[in-house]
């Protein structure tokens, strides 16, 4: 969805070397929905942003060194439209440079970390909405007390990616510098396979964080796309010490002509220490009207049961726990 | 002013539906002055952004959707190029997303209020400068302790926009949710009539702040151009519970070969409660030399007469109440 | 190294101008390196931003508004890359309005100040990497407790820079108001001659920090192009009252066909008050392989004897003082 808009010319080349083809492209989502969250019986309406994509601002460009290889850079921030962004534009969504050639990709700084990208993978929402997975998966009871800052993305990180050639076969690894801050040292690969209508991957990391317990994260996805609709499914475990939480989540993307139509079930399960009880389940829809390929109108609904001490909300108000949790709404996204 | 810069044709259009023109902008202005403001007998120099246009750095776009539909983005940010923007840019001037039609437009995200807009369109500057209208009607004594925060843009706003073919009648409605946030929830409208050399247009909005009282704003504008000068008077009022604010303002702008002159009266008279006193005035004039159409030099002054316990400055220091302030400044504004 | 990426013609023209050709370009640095830095026994890796060039992103362009006259504007802000700029993008770096034409340029906003343009540009580093110069002139003892804000930059600047036809003479003069800030208040000039291989400038400014003494720079450089190297020196003194800082450089970059080897020592010298002490000495190396003109590979190491006092660290974690600060690194630079 990020394609180019910009593809410019660049003046002047190396001498000595092969001129090259460069490009900039600046790019973008604003996502603007109206919604209602009802939390127990707290109801809230808002605008809210990023319920079909993230909102985001970014610039990014590649160029040819010659010889099979590119360098390549990119830098992405969020939004939050609703209030036009109040804390300011960052690059805190990706923020990289990076080498590519025949040996695949090797990149340096701020990215997605492999458990991260793994997961969303297989979400038939990509990790957006009241129906995404992350809603639980990524949720306090999750993070175990752990204080990991890795859960989504790493500062500091050195990646690499194979080439695409690989008959199907598909990976990365990544190592992110702690710099002397508990929480930030990253250790994390990817593995998978894709071929025809199957995708299949698995992840593994661990974070340090200067303590005997280490925060470790293991997932496994797996899609079949049988053309009328695409199935997928994924499993994934977070420990921390004695605390546990295990996830699962079955999603589908149904198109519809012009439209798309997603569903999907998703259970999370606390085992060790005080949080056994904190299970939660998750059911979700969503159908969207693509006006073009970059603009679409959509609607979704999450309803998300809390059981014990466990007390995730879709967004709006919350107290207490144990609560059921509903959200539905209605926006427009547009690419650029 | 805001001219597009940049028309870019999109790669690629949506299977089925008809391909589209595209376009992306990056726009902005660079404002800055050297200016000398006296307070009492307090004088500080200083060199100042916005004093002609606000400055500003914005991405926006258009896509044609075929059938006469149309989608559209636009994010605005606010600079302060004297010191380069310490809190970072952000888009609170404008962030919004747009639908448009022969229906009309539809747009959601932070956006001018239409109160706002209103008053800015009877002001010979807009609502920039030391002699704009806006040094009165949005000052300290004109928010009459409300809180609220939609003088003059909102948040989680949903807007509906007329289609520019109703014979010279034009309008908008908008609605924005508080959040739970007091001095949020804003619902306002505009109306107006433009043919020829006439324009006027009423518009009023109330803030709902949680409260009993609720924040009121209703203004009334029109503009007359006899070629040799443009004709604007306007009238403001504000009210929360017993207080009352009341301003009006005459201005004229006056083309001069590649140059113009303005010249502005202004008047504001508090009501109610113990603001009873705080009654201020402000008389203003402005001379505008276009390099091109993007760069111009300008020079302006303003002298605002507070009465009272008014205590408002046209920038500088200032201390106690009841004092005259007086604003001169010379600076360079280049829109890019 | 700053050259223009898009180019791209502005619709429509000042009626009665002649028309005019104009550009706006987006230009950045993204620069990421993996580093270890050991201050006495205290050793961190870490990844950085900014050892060979600064990250940054930036908007700039120029009007031309005929008769030999153009108007331009320059923001660009910081990026570290390493954690995707959490600060926020701002335009601190430099951000200002220009009119050229035969007179030279009058300059309105923040940017460099003379006497830090005139280090760096004596510096075969520039102002960047383990071995730079400002590591020792710029550092805390330099600084000598004034609270001066204008080492680098300073805000609300007028300057005034030669035209380009002076048979080889430069020069540049900026004041910029203190706005009621102690610290801030600067004036300074700089000037230099440049003909073949020579080039040669010297600087001065001062701070009005609003107490007796005045806080005061002043410095001198030279450079020679043998072709088969580079050779630059120079000399910096800081006054504050009775305290002195004074350091001095000498460096050279020597071409090696597509790469670039640097190589530098500087020593500062504290005089008066306590910091008579706090002498400290700079060697550094760097090579640059250059992948294209835009994107280069790069190692560095630099090494800092810090004496008495003195407790300078080329980054990392450190303590005490007196101590030996030993940096080094590769990385990657991309310029877009």
């Amino acid at each position: 969805m990020k394609k180019s808009l910009l593809a410019l010319a660049v003046l002047g080349a190396f001498a000595g070397a092969a001129s090259a083809q460069s490009s900039l492209t600046v790019f973008g989502i604003v996502d603007l929905s109206v919604n209602s969250v009802k939390n127990g019986s707290i109801t809230q309406k808002s605008m809210g942003s990023n319920q079909l994509n993230s909102n985001r601002l970014g610039f990014r460009g590649t160029e040819d060194l010659g010889g099979g290889m590119s360098a390549g850079f990119w830098i992405e921030g969020g939004m939050s439209n609703d209030d036009g962004t109040p804390g300011g534009l960052n690059f805190q969504r990706r923020s990289t440079v990076s080498l590519l050639g025949s040996f695949g990709e090797v990149r340096l700084g701020r990215d997605y970390t492999n458990t991260f990208t793994n997961v969303a993978s297989f979400d038939a929402y990509g990790a957006n909405g009241f129906g995404n997975f992350s809603n639980i998966y990524a949720s306090t009871p999750a993070g175990l007390g752990s204080g990991a800052t890795t859960a989504v993305r790493a500062n500091n990180m050195v990646g690499y990616f194979t080439p695409g050639n690989l008959g199907g076969l598909y990976g990365s690894a990544q190592i992110a510098a702690g710099e002397g801050t508990k929480g930030n040292k990253y250790t994390g690969f990817r593995l998978g396979y894709a071929a025809g209508p199957v995708d299949v991957a698995v992840a593994m990391s661990q974070t340090d964080l200067g303590t005997a317990d280490k925060y470790k994260v293991f997932n496994v996805g797996a899609s079949y796309n049988l053309g009328v609709a695409k199935l997928l499914a994924q499993y994934d475990q977070r420990k921390y010490g004695a605390l546990k939480y295990t996830s699962y989540q079955f999603s589908t993307s149904v198109p519809l002509g012009q439209g798309e139509f997603r569903a999907s079930y998703a259970k999370g399960n606390a085992e060790g220490g005080t949080t056994s009880a904190n299970d939660a389940s998750l059911l979700g829809f969503e159908y969207i009207y693509n006006l073009s390929k970059r603009t679409a109108l959509y609607t979704q609904y999450g309803r998300l049961s809390n059981k014990g001490a466990s007390a995730i909300a879709l967004g709006g108000v919350s107290t207490g726990s144990g609560f059921t949790s509903t959200g539905y709404g209605a926006g427009v996204r547009h690419i650029f």
